[in-house]
């Protein structure tokens, strides 16, 4: 079981937890696919702020859950992530040579083992996922994947993301920007506390607080992303920013004003915490974490 | 419950009911998806021989399986299959303009389109395997996937695609060769046989015949494809041929011979056919595919 330490302990541990696994998981073997498994440790190992594994150990942190069927889980959480980054970075898509302040995979490993790397994590999450060590249950298991799946197909993850390709060509209303991001990042993040949940075995009907709670820290998450696009250091920030503007995207930002876009991302934290008043103290790693949203990267 | 009929109805048949599935699960909707939709529709339906969809229902037909419970898991392996076409497809990887007789999803809809569109039909894969609507017993969801996974990760399909890139830098052996085709082909068309005892409640250690019969028509099928890459018509096979040759790749026709790579996928065959004795008629589709891995598009 996972005891919700302070905000700067439990991102250290969680990071910590996430790359020992990441370095079992994926070791490199002996033949022709070295190359493979150097560019999934690439992008999966040792960067990020593990936000979506945080948010499910937070979520299980209330209700008890094993600490090895959160740590499996938010792995697996964490790996949809690590992929959808390594393709979207591709020259087809979003053509970043820059992450977490070191070069994309693309550029270390080439286009080809790039997109089999994001495509043999994608493959990898459902493998650890439907594996009886993530939960003795199988119906927790199918939950768990069916929860993923949905977070990252088309009607999520994949289908915001091919929104803002769009997002390009069109232009987009508050409306649309919200739909798009709700699904491009909302989704995993929501995914994450649904899965914390899940393996609580909180029934459906009870999980309604913790949906709103991630629904509005995911759009605060996008909103605080728009606003770091405009205002952030690239060298803090480790990756390109200006791109929006550049590529004539409508976001948050550009379509309600840095003030209001800045106000709007304090009032769905505030809504956030209101979504856990039926928590005491064992939610105040959730609470934390809603307000970091606001201010990570700067 | 699907009645094993001869394999000229069955590939009607089963090729119907896919594209039917395909064309139900993939409704393009009126929004900026749109055209994320229609290159998932471009490549998912009215192609291909259905290989894999066929062996789903032949094995399962050995035991009374359901009939939707089998078209469902049948339609999330070809998703995989087709996934993986679209980024095989890709510049950066085999960089093929044309397959099936069509011009490739990337040809039509971009590359960025592409890429989503592969990892759209892999993420739904597993959402329509994971839905109880495939079967209501949440263990036998968790293994279909659990199996699915396997084939299509670094240890399977894609495993085998970065192994098939670094053969044309390096000079692979037969016994390299034969573990390339086995992860980048034979593992999926494993994955459907196995999936069809899955479905039909076989214990593991009962599968072994099926097992032998699965493995060794995938190879057959393999060195079928190598022998119509040398003597096959472009525009019977639909794709382009006289790849390997170009690119230096060893096949097991350029290190066998073509009378001997011949030779040794008639009797893998035969020995298929050995591994089915314990079945009688019930299993003669099981055999019709067999021979019918040695002739196809020619």
């Amino acid at each position: 079981m996972f005891v919700p330490p302070t905000l700067r302990v439990a991102l250290h541990q969680v990071g910590a937890e996430i790359d020992r696994r990441f370095d079992a998981l994926l070791a490199v073997p002996d033949d022709p696919r070295a190359d493979l498994y150097h560019a999934m440790r690439h992008a999966a190992i040792g960067g990020g702020k593990r936000l979506r594994p945080l948010l499910v150990f937070a979520t299980a942190g209330l209700f008890g859950v094993d600490y090895g069927a959160t740590a499996r889980t938010a792995c697996a959480i964490e790996a949809i992530h690590v992929y959808s980054l390594i393709h979207d970075d591709l020259p087809a898509m979003d053509d970043d040579d820059v992450r977490r302040g070191r070069p994309t995979v693309h550029k270390v490993h080439g286009e080809a083992t790039a997109i089999l790397a994001g495509d043999c994590l994608h493959a990898l999450a459902f493998e650890w996922l439907a594996d009886a060590a993530t939960h003795p249950d199988p119906f927790v298991r199918a939950e768990l994947i069916a929860e993923l799946a949905r977070a990252s197909g088309p009607n999520g993850m994949a289908g915001g993301q091919m929104m803002d390709l769009e997002a390009e060509k069109a232009r987009f209303d508050l409306n649309t920007v919200t739909r798009l991001q709700a699904m491009k990042t909302g989704a995993l993040i929501s995914c994450a506390v649904e899965s914390g949940a899940i393996l609580g075995r909180v029934a459906p009907d009870g999980r309604t607080g913790l949906r709103g709670y991630a629904r509005d820290i995911g759009l605060a998450f996008q909103i605080a992303d728009d606003l770091l696009d405009v205002e952030g250091d690239e060298d803090k920030a480790g990756k390109k920013l200006r791109k929006d503007q550049g590529a004539g995207k409508e976001t948050f930002v550009s379509l309600l004003g840095i003030d209001r876009a800045r106000a709007q991302a304090g009032m769905l934290v505030e809504q956030a915490m209101e979504h856990l008043h039926g928590h005491g103290a064992e939610a105040d790693l959730l609470r934390a974490i809603a307000r970091f949203v606001l201010d990570r990267d700067r």
